[in-house]
């Protein structure tokens, strides 16, 4: 049995979002498509992430196990020529069979893109998020600099989050102008289901002065999900890295940071 | 009764295309939804210009007539705020009855774009046109320039053309580099069913090395569409620009021109 780690990218637009479900498109369903049909039996996929309806990833990572011999290079060919143009294979590996896509992911980064303009352009659809109004990017970067850190996020996620423990440490938060407006990068341990859309709607409402720097502490503090009622749209998301390795981690956020490691839980 | 002319622009990747069809999104059905919705009755709009499915427009233009009191730029409001993302309002003005959006169009300039790159770019799906080859884009350009003048178009058109004459006059035909590749930007009095496409392909041919410039004269007088079998894909092609009068056409392309005056006919 060879395990095989495959990289890829995708448009989230026309997606369901990234796990497969009994009808529409998405990107496991694909992939599984193309495995059975090479294997004639199913091969079930593992992500690093799972991502929504709408969100991209600039860098998502699964792996399957397989006893074809077949060579990482002909792998992302056979992949490549099968997959629709919104998915795309940029490199296969073959990995040990302890390493697992899931469980050793040490950190994401995401980054979440606003454009602002008089006017919206159609060709940004499903691309980035439109804003016409002013936003107060100094005051957002201060607001995004609180979550630095380990906190609890039950007030910036999703009321549906399922998961025992909703602590998570964040090396990266920061908000940067670009070009057509501001993007917003996040680096952490793991984050909530909706935790990245429910931050970025939370700095918007910095951003129009409706709410400050200082709300961070205690809105975190108070575990309260209705404090922050707000989800950004997923169309301006995206997945931006993978950590597969502590290693990685330290070398981009240095050998202070907390690293939680999934499976020594 | 008020004749209103829209200016708009539309992604056209997830549109069955510009006209109205029984089911699926068109461009026309949704105008023509939010004009029943404000009118209690069913309006019908003229566009200059239909696109097919997957084909963009940065610029097309429809009129319609209405007895409503509202502004042109309440008119621009109101559409905008009911359109969905993919398509935009630019600008709304009244004009007189006896002008027709169809026939008072002298010109149509498209943009066929393509880019090159080692690797597929999902998030350039749907917007331009993948070709990994490394084409001749001087060669393309000899060619592109082949088209210039009045023709019969009935070797570059799709065998489905339905139209009395297949001449047209090419006022501006030419391949640029692009920083991802190579846009092909043809201007004229008007296009057959599939044209730039076609010859579009044609053009990736001459790039490949497999057809000269000096073929085209010929194809033209063959007069013989299985000549040249092959259609670019809708993706990478874009509406670029619509000429409404003779002025407008001379000032960019010289007093020297053949115009085609559909009103006239």
């Amino acid at each position: 049995m060879q395990r095989v780690l495959v990289k890829i990218s995708y448009h989230g637009g026309q997606f369901l979002g990234f796990q497969i479900q009994n009808q529409g498109r998405t990107v496991q369903g694909y992939f599984e498509k193309i495995l059975k049909r090479m294997h004639k039996h199913d091969v079930r996929i593992h992500p690093s992430s799972r991502t929504d309806r709408g969100v991209h990833a600039l860098e998502q990572y699964f792996h399957f196990d397989t006893k074809l011999n077949i060579s990482p290079s002909q792998w992302q060919y056979a992949m490549n020529r099968a997959l629709p143009q919104d998915i795309y294979v940029h490199e296969v590996t073959f990995i040990d069979e302890d390493f697992h896509c899931r469980y050793d992911c040490v950190g994401k980064s995401y980054r979440y893109a606003i454009y602002q303009a008089p006017h919206r352009n159609p060709f940004q659809a499903q691309l980035k998020t439109y804003l016409a109004d002013d936003l107060d990017i100094e005051k957002m970067n201060q607001a995004a600099e609180q979550f630095l850190g380990t906190h609890d996020f039950t007030s910036f996620c999703s009321q549906k989050t399922e998961v025992e423990s909703k602590e998570r440490t964040i090396y990266e938060s920061r908000v940067i102008r670009t070009e057509e407006g501001l993007d917003f990068i996040i680096s952490g341990s793991g984050f909530l289901y909706n935790m990245v859309r429910v931050i970025m709607a939370f700095l918007i409402e910095v951003g129009r002065g409706k709410r400050s720097a200082s709300d961070v502490i205690q809105l975190l503090e108070a575990k309260d999900r209705n404090l922050v009622p707000h989800t950004a749209p997923a169309e301006g998301l995206y997945l931006e890295k993978i950590y597969l390795s502590a290693d990685e981690l330290v070398k981009k956020f240095g050998e202070n940071i907390t690293i939680h490691q999934k499976k020594s839980l």
